[in-house]
């Protein structure tokens, strides 16, 4: 192979069109446009105007046999991505799915078994936030087992603000049939996926759903959830994108210590010199006295380090694309292994699930339960075909 | 009667010591001890030594007809809290009952119908943080409408850290019969109470609880609630007994601002120059292209405010005592009548309820069955007689 991927970018929309720019901005060293695909001519001639001598395609599929592409992104409504992802495979094609990997885990399993079975093929998914330093830190942080075992998540992530025009852009923004969720399918992706990367899978999840509730749309727009990770360690997500202003605060409790994330941008880790069940146990009932005395001081036991690092914006994109070509190309470790987009979807549908059921609902679902009343939904809207 | 209230100190304990000491101090300058009264000896000597000329009692029943109090303050265990306020009122003693107003809403309502065929007597209930100015600063905020109506309330309340040596005190403490709780009837009332004083009381909770989980006690440790206000304003509240380094953050949402208060320390008050539903209706087609350029700006709709105060050690407390004086002696109104003291046991059985059953509750729950629920408990622990 050549020294650089040529890249199939699949719908010239917003994701993209800022793909197209990265590369063609020479900001992913080991990849070229090899072609843009879409179905919409208007999108075809600005492809045609802005990146001349790339080819231009209306099919998907024509795209996978012109052997102008070895990799492709699948920047397409959600529900695609799974099919899409089958479908490159089975012609040789790498596939970088966007997020989520798709709506339901049913059709994300059969991306990953199939996906499975053609283990020389380079299969990613573009979790930009991965590729945040400051979320890797976290991670190498809570791996390396500085905090301890984990106690607690909290996340606050009301950053999402969406104006009502947003949802006015395109049919089958915040629908069930088009985009199949709304905050949960589009937004909030991110957040489930640096949890789950981070502080582990779930077991088990009760939410709190709000439907269309001050936007004028059919799905979801504010969600909280309680987490439960098993053996007592619990957590709480709240996410809504009709917040101002809005939340983003990442709390991270652990045995011996505690993570505070502010923005996305500014890490508070605090590291304790004993896990708090030590501290507990070596305090006897004279210092207990002093404790309710004002005049006990566990300052001694803990340290607090700030960390911050700068984020140009569209770097995080850059860094997956450049980091998946590596893997194409050299075997670089994936950051963002297409496998793990399931998780993300199954955590979406267990927060669905539980709001629709009214009650605490394991991760390890009934797939299809969900989509039994997912069809429901696409159904009663009455505007796109059921999913099966 | 005189220009001073005659206090009666029912329970010389760590509270009970404090309030004598804020009194005999001049921190309370319309008050005097009237009487102490524990069943303990060594209680008794201590305050015959401490505070001579002050009458000490073993009894309760004896000091109500004394004729040396005209108020008491109820510091006993909380189960205690509703009786001695009724035998005190009956007497046509003023009682300020210590927080919280009992254990199940049965016995509260019990005290709060007694207390309403009395309505010459004062009953109030020692809610010291509703005089942390800061708070007050914060009620009168958000009555005044100035962030709108309450979209969403979120309380990670952890700073409540008590060691294994805490629980060994006393017999009593984190018991089934004994204390009736854990932090939701010890540590917890505070936030209970300020939250449905500021925010409003909720239709329904659902709660993951904790039961010695990282403590070696029978009542629980760790709490995480979702809180439904009806209307689609939600609530989270998150607190813990063992958590290090815990973390005090309430943050409350409404349609035009959002407050967030650090540490019950400072505030950060947002205010919206319109409410976010005008901003997000206010926003065309061509504004939502901008946002996702990073070119729109929200800046001009919101000011910030912070708030701090002063807070020094004692001084809530005593200004509960002060104001309980008071209305009293001149009718000032009261900051913390006691009839308000149901509402946090109100929530902390639901919250109660909701984890045993594992289900959400409404607010307005079926008391025999909390009490049964209770019962059930206090049988299993085996060291203190039912309820009824």
């Amino acid at each position: 192979m050549a020294d650089k991927v040529r890249l199939g970018i699949i719908g010239l929309g917003a994701q993209g069109g800022l793909y197209a720019r990265l590369i063609s901005d020479g900001k992913v060293p080991n990849m070229v446009i090899g072609a843009i695909v879409d179905h919409d001519p208007a999108k075809r001639e600005l492809a045609a105007s802005t990146y001349p001598g790339v080819p231009v395609y209306e099919d998907f599929e024509s795209v996978l046999d012109s052997g102008d592409v070895d990799a492709v992104v699948t920047t397409v409504p959600h529900y695609l991505h799974p099919e899409m992802g089958i479908a490159a495979l089975s012609r040789g094609i790498h596939p970088l799915v966007e997020k989520p990997a798709g709506v339901y885990t049913k059709q994300v399993k059969e991306l990953n078994e199939y996906a499975a079975t053609k283990p020389e093929l380079t299969f990613g998914i573009m979790f930009n936030q991965r590729n945040n330093p400051l979320y890797q830190r976290i991670k190498e942080i809570v791996e390396a087992g500085e905090i301890g075992k984990i106690r607690r998540t909290n996340w606050i992530i009301t950053t999402w603000w969406r104006p009502q025009g947003y949802y006015e852009q395109s049919d089958w923004r915040a629908t069930w049939g088009g985009e199949g969720g709304g905050v949960l399918v589009n937004q909030v992706p991110h957040q489930l996926d640096l949890l789950q990367w981070i502080a582990g899978v779930p077991k088990s999840v009760f939410a709190k759903v709000a439907y269309g509730f001050r936007r004028n749309i059919a799905t979801e727009d504010e969600v909280t959830v309680v987490v439960d990770y098993g053996e007592g360690a619990t957590g709480v997500l709240v996410t809504a994108t009709h917040d101002l202003i809005g939340t983003d605060r990442f709390e991270i409790l652990g045995d011996s210590g505690k993570i505070v994330v502010e923005g996305s941008k500014t890490a508070y880790v605090t590291r304790l010199s004993k896990t708090e069940q030590e501290i507990s146990d070596s305090i006897g009932p004279d210092d207990v006295k002093k404790m309710f005395m004002g005049e006990m001081n566990l300052d001694s036991y803990q340290e607090t380090e700030t960390i911050e690092y700068d984020r140009p914006w569209g770097q995080q994109h850059a860094g997956v694309l450049e980091n998946f070509a590596a893997n194409i190309l050299d075997g670089t470790p994936l950051l963002a292994p297409g496998s793990e987009g399931i998780n993300g979807v199954r955590l979406a549908n267990a927060i669905h699930l539980s709001s629709w059921l009214g009650e605490e609902v394991p991760l390890d679902l009934d797939e299809d339960r969900y989509l039994d009343e997912l069809n429901k939904r696409i159904r009663d809207e009455g505007k796109f075909a059921e999913r099966s």
